[in-house]
């Protein structure tokens, strides 16, 4: 037995990183020939955005895929950035765990100090070839230039030549890798993810040359650099008690009031005196002597005293016109019937760190209804584009109960069937991701509590418009029937009982008995044409006010014969409609211009002063202009309660109680 | 610019791999409390097998999970293994990437070093406590017991105290934690881990005591200790140019044959030689002299000599014994109707690994129909809980048509709906992971491509069964219809028009015009009762041969009142059915014992000597026994042919065409 146990002692002995990925290398990203190509060039790609917008360049990015033989690739990417000093060019790309970022708070898409090291070593192992690298930058006349391997025993760079070049460009840094991979179009290819990356990166501008030649650029659609994202200390929340004990081993601080104002975010000194009473810990006591106990009254201590939520200067959301832009240039010709207005939430924060979620919705059109909606998952800008099913924001999407939304879901979970694509971006001064290979977000629970409000707060500017569209088409229906089919039925009984066909519009009337409001929205030549029929189908005359929310300065005078009496905040119009008589029909027509398309969608048509009971096809206010009422709708309204949504409701307030307490 | 330059390379640095993972905890399987406590008991407890396994000792293991304050857990794991010399117990527990198997070939649990290190960092980082670890090897009288934590700056141990101690057993380990965690139950808890271990480990005996108390004794099933597996030289399929060059660099071989036969498992001097020759690589050259050139020129010599398939004796998959009954053990008290024959796969390779797939399907009964089918993954005898969706069996399971087998599936993709559970287990000599919390396979184009052969020719097995219910079925509505129907409505008519009843055995014959064998099984009191009805419905008398698939010396003989003419190889029973008449009915009842009703669910019956075009039923033979030509029907015959399975047939075909060549 003790044979056994000495046995196995001999075996044991340490690894090195290198080593340790060099025979997991699908850990980071290599698990296919496809994904291990564009995980080639999405690495360096993603640190030549970080590297210029740390500079506060404009980037422009080259990317070249050539086909060698077999299935060997050359790829290149080449950056207008700072550029790296000689130095430190072996170390930034041949040895791992090495980087700037790994310490920093802020939202960069390189953290790890891994990715574009992985990719040199996947280069070797795959091709038996060295990595060139050239970089250069702007107080040097030449560009320095070396080949590299990385030595997986060590965890080191091996530098098989390099010397100095002449380089036409002021500064910036080319990477050319040769691997084993294999080239595709298609949904999870080196395009879409480029794509991906223009669309969340309008600031950049990335020219891609494919094996099969032709080059595609990718505009620059913004000339703002993004404002550089701040850094910042770890937030309070969250902080686990051993970190929290290390953190003090290793202050400079000698009290711990300044301790706790030095090392955290939102921590004033107030706040940390107010901390360390509540804890029973001395303000004035040196952190290194902060025994187990009095960590842990600190932090349960900081859950009760109120802090500040955390900075959000430290994090870049996309936005709301860009998501809506990203989403449109996903469709390319295809055509959208709804754009949910586009969510960002508050930040909130897991283990310290700040994070926001965004969420757009693309609803109907020529979108494909038989097929589980498309799901664009974004991450600090970059794309995430294998292992869906392990991120955080699939698993918030499946675990939504989209019916109540007005999209088909067996059992209300799942990805949901339907017309739709969803687009979520997460930004955070730390992503979790699942693995090294930065492809999905771990299942944090407050972050998946995140995704699924946004979720839910964007879907339900979905169904309003699900619920409108209902309501008018239902409207439509019966005013066919009655309209169309009443007076064929009486004509028809006329002749069979040979009598002559009687007079309807009272039958109508009687029949309907309402107003009935018919708007609609055409977008031509760069106009929108608005139309607003309103039929009354009661027996008597009717007035009231009709209300819309639209950018009044943009109507073209010329087209509007009904003028409004009332242009309130310079988008509240109001008509007063007088004495409509019955069976009449009244029509609003008028343009707009100088809108785009996406800017004005949908019409937003109210009315007040008239029985509710006695319209269909529109909303109505208790009073002018009251829309505090709609917006209750908007969120889940009494009226719209369904199995469940009970429970919805509690969860959202509590996640309100939440904010109140920050 | 340059200022930029510099001044982030000032900010470069290297980070030990214990600060990346302190700092990415969820990497390693801590990304919420529940889940951080599964793994603090998972991480010990695969570790305890292993080792137990190493000494062919027959694991007896302790767990006990006990809540402190708050979400403070203590996770106490002991065994009866070989125990760990003194001398190792820090690095064993309190380093990254130290361990013992990580560069040996063979199926183990733990592979990484990582695993049990990281709960220890676990539990520091958000306890503040050491872990206590106690470990006695057999040739000393006492144990050696340390409370230790890991240096998260250096990775290397801290050993707060250690001291040696009397433990009354004659060896094994003992290991307490302290983490932050969040004791549950349901689908997700260290219950059904330890369950899912329990199945596949069946050599285990497991306790557990949970934080309520009440101990739970997963007893042991078995007194046999897998066999050991075999540790293997890599197989020469799938190596990478670049790790060729580097086993060259470092090999002990003076020449290019040895080197290749040394190196590689499945190598031999012959083939050595062969390989050589046709890569016009020089036999005596000195391995470290190869060029880039010559390497490749070896792979690709590599895939062209026929070189045998991997070793099978270092894998140790689970059998379909030991599958049948791991899905009884999970449905429990819930009946299914029919457990579909596992089907474990040719041993593969990837990147020199060989590799198993095992698969088992169960179906109907009392599982649900209204949710997606339960999926149970196993790795190397290890449960897999979690990142589902990034699983390759997952992802396999999705991409299997299961509308042709008989499931729901809407599109033909995603995971199917249905009243099943599927089983999948992945034995190799190195379990691809995506990261190291070893929770998903990756998606390795290999792995995934046999785990999907495995499910389909597990479903065809599905389907087999549920074709033969639906024929029965439609059989059986149709008897329903001339039987009880048919006579009704002459009665009827007959007293409408009336004239008296006519005689219908005449009618329904012309109806019918065939003969219909009915067949049942029923397990009672350990007892199998077998019943065949024949019904002659043509118009003139019927012989032919009726056969079964049976035991035989295990019928009853009291209970077997028609004997059979002939029985081949003990299980090939065949009856001579002489003359039945016209509207005659024939039964053959009888009984079979001991067997157990796993080895006997569904009766096998053919006739053969009779028109296919007069039989309903059962299968038609087209000579006694000739059952070569239903093997074909199972692998998907051609009137059962669906759109689309052409092209799979093919891809089988391609499997297989790729098996006769190694």
């Amino acid at each position: 037995m003790s044979s056994i146990a000495h046995e196995l002692a001999k075996k044991q002995k340490e690894i090195s990183v290198s080593e340790f990925f060099e025979k997991n290398k699908q850990i980071l990203g290599f698990d296919s020939l496809t994904r291990a190509l564009i995980t080639s060039v999405k690495e360096p790609v993603d640190n030549s955005l970080d590297a210029c917008e740390d500079a506060s360049i404009l980037p422009e990015i080259l990317v070249r895929v050539e086909k060698n033989d077999n299935s060997e690739y050359t790829v290149t990417v080449e950056d207008n950035g700072p550029g790296i000093v000689k130095k430190q060019v072996p170390n930034v790309f041949a040895r791992l765990l090495y980087g700037s970022r790994f310490h920093t708070r802020a939202q960069k898409r390189g953290q790890q100090g891994i990715g574009v090291s992985a990719v040199v070593m996947y280069g070797q192992l795959t091709t038996g070839k060295a990595t060139r690298v050239r970089s250069k930058i702007s107080d040097e006349d030449v560009a320095y230039e070396c080949d590299l391997i990385l030595d997986t025993k060590k965890n080191r760079p091996d530098i098989i030549k390099d010397d100095f070049v002449i380089w036409d460009r002021p500064h910036g840094t080319s990477f050319q890798v040769h691997v084993k991979g294999k080239y595709i179009g298609g949904k999870q290819s080196i395009f879409e993810y480029l794509k991906g990356v223009a669309i969340v990166n309008p600031h950049a501008k990335i020219t891609f040359v494919p094996p099969e030649g032709n080059a595609i650029v990718f505009e620059r659609a913004s000339d703002q650099v993004p404002p550089p994202t701040k850094e910042i200390k770890p937030h309070p929340e969250g902080v686990e008690l051993g970190e929290l004990l290390s953190m003090a081993k290793y202050t400079e601080s000698l009290k711990m009031t300044s301790f706790l104002n030095t090392e955290f975010s939102r921590i004033s000194y107030r706040v940390a005196r107010e901390v360390c009473e509540l804890a029973g810990v001395p303000p004035d006591q040196k952190p290194d002597q902060m025994t187990l106990e009095q960590a842990g009254a600190i932090l349960e201590a900081i859950k009760k005293v109120k802090i500040m939520s955390p900075e959000t200067d430290c994090l870049s959301p996309i936005g709301e016109t860009l998501i809506r832009k990203g989403l449109k240039n996903v469709l390319g010709p295809l055509k959208a019937d709804f754009y949910a207005p586009p969510i960002t939430r508050e930040p909130k924060v897991f283990a310290g760190n700040p994070f926001v979620v965004e969420v757009g919705i693309v609803y109907g059109g020529e979108l494909n209804k038989e097929e589980p909606v498309q799901i664009l998952r974004f991450a600090n800008r970059v794309p995430l584009m294998y292992q869906q099913g392990a991120c955080a924001i699939t698993q918030a999407v499946e675990a939504v109960d989209w019916r109540r939304y007005g999209l088909e879901q067996r059992g209300g979970t799942g990805i949901p069937f339907g017309p739709a694509i969803v687009l979520v971006h997460v930004a955070s001064t730390k992503i979790p991701f699942t693995s090294e290979s930065k492809e999905a977000i771990a299942n944090i629970p407050e972050i998946r509590e995140e995704i699924e409000l946004a979720l839910k707060a964007c879907a339900r500017r979905l169904k309003t418009h699900l619920n409108k569209a209902a309501k008018r088409s239902k409207a439509r229906v019966k005013f066919e029937i009655v309209q169309d089919i009443i007076p064929m039925i009486a004509q028809k009984s006329a002749k069979i009982v040979g009598k002559p066909v009687p007079k309807l519009a009272g039958t109508i009337t009687k029949i309907m008995n309402v107003v009935w409001i018919d708007e609609d929205v055409k977008f031509e030549k760069s106009r929108h044409h608005i139309s607003v029929k309103i039929y009354n189908y009661t027996p008597k005359s009717q007035s009231f006010h009709l209300h819309m929310l639209l950018p009044f300065d943009k109507v073209d005078p010329k087209t509007l014969k009904e003028k409004p009496i009332e242009v309130r905040e310079g988008n509240k119009v109001t008509w007063d409609i007088k004495r409509l008589a019955s069976t009449e029909i009244l029509e609003l027509n008028f343009d707009l211009h100088g809108v785009s398309q996406e800017q004005y969608d949908e019409n937003e048509v109210y009315v007040s002063g008239i029985d509710p009971a006695s319209v269909i096809g529109v909303e109505v206010l208790p009073g002018d202009w009251d829309l505090e009422h709609l917006k209750i709708t908007e969120e889940g309204a009494p009226e719209e309660k369904e199995e469940g949504e009970e429970g919805e409701v509690d969860y959202d307030e509590g996640a309100e109680a939440i904010n109140n307490e920050e």
